[in-house]
């Protein structure tokens, strides 16, 4: 028998979710639990309904305890059949004994318990997801509000472009979590439970007794805490595919935030840093982003493993040959890889160190050319636009050239003695609106 | 210059999409008139907050005619910078003359002008696709209705399983393509302007004076149909990932359909078959299932060129340096394949042909065993569970042996003398909820 | 301390690899095995070049026994540094003890260990999938030969176009996986081990007194059995790119043979059949091809896991920040399905069984138009090509119309009285050089 | 009528391979005139074999001028069967008029003719590729020749860790060039003709009076200088799949050279430039580093390509319905996105600035501790293994602290006063192999 927690596989490959709350969410024992509680709800909103007896929903209930399966065997016997409820039907009749072991799976399919234990799973590593998500998100607000007016150079095609805040950076990836979770949110509310019988129209019931199939439908849902579907979905693979779809963005969405950590952490830029960096097994000064690291590995896998989801939408007849089992891991892979990125990324912003200095030191390093765009706007009223444009690209050229900024340049040049240009040459005072951006932001909750 | 539709290519390797509405919408010149679009809306919106002389919104969007611009070589120059906004500001720029020249593009960033350009064809996309995707749904209810109560093998992993109805089956496919005309109408009425200025922070706009960029934006917005962003999404891609999400589901959800198309129409099954089938190069007498199959093409790529656009959700600094560029082509195509498929699903469904004879005939290949699970349940009070089981494992044994009817060997045992085989042992009338489920699925608008 | 097995992870979601020896060398504890292995080899080749004690060889070889491990702890540990090797070597280095434990590791870094336990663990997988591929291949051989003249009919589209044999079918299934053979055998030969040091340039090593680091190399490799590389590939990710397209050619090749089963398994047309389906949960008659089924998933899921591979190629500066993080488990993953994949066409091809009459049949079931290319063509010279074209379509709407066949309604025209219709008309006579393209490709060894 | 490479399509959001040679080679056009050379080819095959008139040959040989064609026409004709060829054999046989017309596509199906102008398309392309590849690796060797010791800092996981020299970067990258130039040409040299009629058994050939199909398979693949397959390969799909593999591979092999560049291009490292960076819209002192952009971004879209190819091996009957289909537009992206990309990395290579002086200043960035490694290693035989790390890690943390280099601390230690430490210490002697690893790399041709 296996312990609760021994088989999330020991992730030997994944440090990425390894020993995380979503990688016991998602091991097989989860699953082999989840399993369960579907056939358990099954009997139990049969027994409501008077199809069967109120002891048969007890006897099931009681021998539906995971701590009673092997499921390596269950695994292994998985091959004949091709799915792990054939086996498992068979060893929880025999759990139940003889008495009540026939109101077993009574009038369902392996699909029906399949789906809806997969729906449990995916809905209790969302409830995970979606904590951590928070805690990212509250972090991501601290240090937006806190960075407000942080100057820093803002980077496009990797170059110093114009100025911008680390507060709007941060309230830009607080956006992406915000989105993230409203994602999630909304597909974990809609996850549904399955129950069809054979080929999905619930003849099998009606044959055992029941009048009104979509009442039972409601009461097994309804025990499960899941959403009673309109139609059974045995091949109209919607959840799943909606599952997909939040879940890649959700990886996305943390992968921006760790791929700008991971750049600005760069020994050239060191502008933050994680709050404690990874060893090394051969160099013991550096101290790597390894939370973004395994965080940007989790984005660079989802959108794949979302893709083959998707692709199992195309699931033919009442029942597919492969498609319906190809969702199986990729959905768990997913479900673990943005509970692991999602705990990596509630470290990460909790612990980011964020060196101001070196970002306002940084924006000199272009010798004021970073504010070329506001000289330009600003000078031509009062140089002509021509003119203007003429002694910006002459300055600029000889910035780099004589290593003097364009501020000292341009203040010998007689047109322009009356210009404030400490003001208008100060990137740190060309943030432009990214206080009032991130303010507004910031009222998003 | 080029003609308005010359340049959608002309599709020679996609009959999915050649010479659709979707082709139009999305083509080269498509494109060109979004970005002249985003230009003068720009300048209007600047004119509207007495930024620009009103003139100035008169004269660019009066030069703002795709018609006057050379589509190749604004093809060709943009490699230069690596987008086609820069060449199309130097061309548009010259178009609106001296005067007024200053005025175009003010402020505004090539990813500004681009990405909303991308949101318009998208939107204007999505109008077809969502047009498309109607005609379907009621073409699918008529089949829903008109076939509430054909019976026909319900088939899993390849066999025969139990009876069930091609209206539950018509309302099943409705049940998707109402799923993604929901999510690509959530989408599409989400789809925003962008505006953010060289690093997303609006401060050139501040520069040419506006006080309230805020303003600028909403202004601009609502010049082009689109939602005013809470923050430029440079490189914040909701709106990209979302639409890659609500197109790789429409794909798929089409292709359920067609699948299920291509299987019932096979040369052996002809329970289906399309409307008029295409010819074959060799075989005058073929007519293959052609809708179906160019639905399923699309439907194979789909998930991948979404997986791309779910990847570039990774984009670094204020403007990434790849991930944004490796979006704009796989958007297109996607929204191409989406509204080829769509228009192809219109026309298939439209014109599906339904045998229902023939599936009534086959519901009897399997000698009466498609209802072995009803005789199991509804002949086990009567003979008792062992006894009903044994008989019938007995029997099915028999069927195939001896070529006769599941019914016609039970017709011998005394023991069911009193039993209405007839009934019990009929697959039509073992189609449990189908035709409820029809009913209330078609009760979805 | 885990048994040799115990982790595959159960595989409860996995019915494909499940109980597979591929899952077996796939195994968290395989890896631990193989990262011990390249550790202890490393160790050794020292000892060989004089760099270190030959009893520090001993001591480390010794210690290397993945019994003495704890993969669960050294998986938790591994997320402080983000690889498993960092725990590992200090685990190592302990069992070592004081006097040789300085020479664990010594050199080397992280990715040197993982990168040659990688490939240990792929060069172990894939002599497992070649010999499974081996039995499919033979096993293909037998049916094509036995079945080289088994006509039935050939389908495009779906629909009935002109026969084949089941000979030819067969064989072509053949050529692929001696395709697959021929790909997976040239990785297979070429997989290097990895050595490189802190940035790759083997600096650690010349500063413990190598030298000629090449030499060590080359011991180092020699010692695993695997390729000396010319340069250390920490991100020259060639090898690694190499198995994801030979595995998910390999996926590929295996997906055809099964998806064309699970067709011609179809109730409806019943020319093959599993050697023995798979029971239903639900439907005691029901036989499913389940291992067509199996192979089919895993062939939906090879092409995006490769696809995440190829992506790694972009790794940037010496080590990259996640691209290598994002291999691991794909390439387990890869392995894993090929490796279940390889065993169920094993299974599937050597246990398939074939109905000749039933081919026989179907090749009615057009009424003879499936020879009317024939007909055409042969009647031509004849009637003219007008008249034969003409006279063709019209009794081709007859054929349908009357339910009599095209021979029949031929038969009656006097213009062909002297024709031998009985062979013109005959499917079985029309399978053109099936026989030979057969023979030929049964040939290729 | 179309011009040769009017359509391209002119490629509006394609900077990457717009105006581009492979874009002429796989334009609409480029595919029109290699269907029509497989057309000829086939005409003029049966010729040789006395199997038509010498004249039929020349007749179609002439007819088949793309300027004579309308590809627009074709292409929305594609629609009704599904694929280009249909319209194209009507329009040819009508071009070569009555008296030849019957010998236009003699015995032929539409996927001989596809396929084989596919590959006519794949190898021209392809030899364009191989062209700029050989461009590429030139110039990389070049640059690796010419930097051999030049030292840089080498970087993992973002963070400086030993030294290395831009040399072996360089070989690096060539020697990925080299892989991919290997894997393309292994393609290119094995791209087969196709040739099976109606369903891959050459029958109708036979019926047209062909004794020996595999000679005249043989006669048509010769005059198109394709190889001659051993059986037709209609859903054999090895020759897609092996281009996918190479293609795959090279777009990730370009990009593993780009992202380097783009990050040693950054503005606070800025150790290499391009030649001549892209403008920016709105920022003119801006010098963007486009052609690494536009190859990065080709690099993130082929591997998603490429699984679609991959799973297309997966094709049902002797013609699949879909998987056929979902080829034709992913193989050309695949296609035109590595011919752009090799481009480009031509370009970049040849014109690759590198700063030797940048490199050496930052191997200082880390105050020495670059060269922990070494110092740690070569003072533990002076100092004993304990003191050495000891003093190593107090030194460390206050080079930080006191913004001195470990040199220059470890120069006060009386126990080194012997040490060399000038030597120890310096960056650019730390280089380990690098050299000779450079010049074994060149080594290779």
């Amino acid at each position: 028998m296996t312990s609760p927690d021994a088989d999330a596989g020991p992730g030997l490959l994944a440090p990425g979710w390894a020993g995380s709350a979503a990688a016991s969410e998602t091991s097989d024992t989860a699953y082999l639990r989840a399993l369960l509680d579907a056939e358990a709800a099954l009997t139990r909103a049969q027994a409501a309904l008077g199809l069967a007896p109120a002891a048969a929903a007890t006897a099931v209930t009681e021998a539906a305890d995971p701590g009673r399966f092997d499921v390596r065997s269950l695994a292994e016997r998985a091959r004949g059949g091709g799915n792990p409820v054939i086996p498992l039907v068979a060893d929880l009749t025999k759990a139940v004994g003889d008495g009540y072991g026939p109101y077993v799976h009574r009038g369902a399919t392996s699909q029906d318990i399949m789906d809806t234990a997969t729906m449990l799973v995916a809905s209790r590593t969302l409830a995970v997801v979606l904590a951590d998500l928070s805690r990212t998100e509250r972090a991501l607000a601290r240090l937006a509000a806190g960075h407000r007016d942080t100057a820093m150079p803002g980077r496009t095609l990797t170059q110093h472009a114009v100025p911008t805040t680390f507060g709007l950076k941060a309230a830009g990836w607080r956006s992406l979590v915000l989105d993230a979770r409203d994602r999630v949110t909304a597909v974990r509310d809609s996850l549904p439970a399955q129950l069809g019988g054979a080929a999905g129209t619930l003849a099998a019931f009606s044959a055992y007794g029941t009048q009104d199939p979509s009442a039972l439908t409601a009461a097994y849902a309804r025990e499960l805490g899941l959403r009673a579907p309109d139609l059974p979905w045995h091949t109209l693979r919607t959840p799943v595919a909606d599952l997909a779809g939040c879940l890649a963005f959700a990886a996305g969405a943390l992968g921006k935030a760790a791929v700008d950590v991971l750049t600005l952490a760069r020994t050239e830029i060191a502008e933050v840093a994680e709050s404690s960096g990874g060893g090394s097994s051969a160099m013991p000064h550096k101290a790597n982003p390894v939370r973004s690291t395994l965080i940007v590995a989790a984005a660079r896998r989802a959108p794949q493993l979302a893709a083959t989801l998707y692709g199992s939408l195309v699931a033919e007849d009442e029942r597919p040959a492969g498609a319906w089992h190809a969702e199986w891991e990729p959905l768990r892979e997913l479900l673990r890889l943005v509970g692991g990125a999602t705990r990596d990324a509630a470290e990460l912003t909790e612990g980011l160190r964020v060196f101001p200095v070196v970002m306002r030191e940084h924006l000199g390093l272009t010798h004021g050319l970073i504010v070329s765009e506001r000289l330009s706007a600003e000078l031509s009223p009062v140089l002509g636009r021509a003119r203007a444009k003429a002694l910006l690209t002459e300055l600029a050229r000889r910035t780099y050239a004589e290593g003097r900024s364009l501020a000292e340049l341009l203040a010998v040049e007689p047109e322009l003695k009356d210009v404030d240009l400490g003001e208008l040459a100060d990137p740190a005072r060309y943030t432009g609106s990214a206080g009032d951006l991130t303010d507004r932001a910031l009222e998003r909750r």
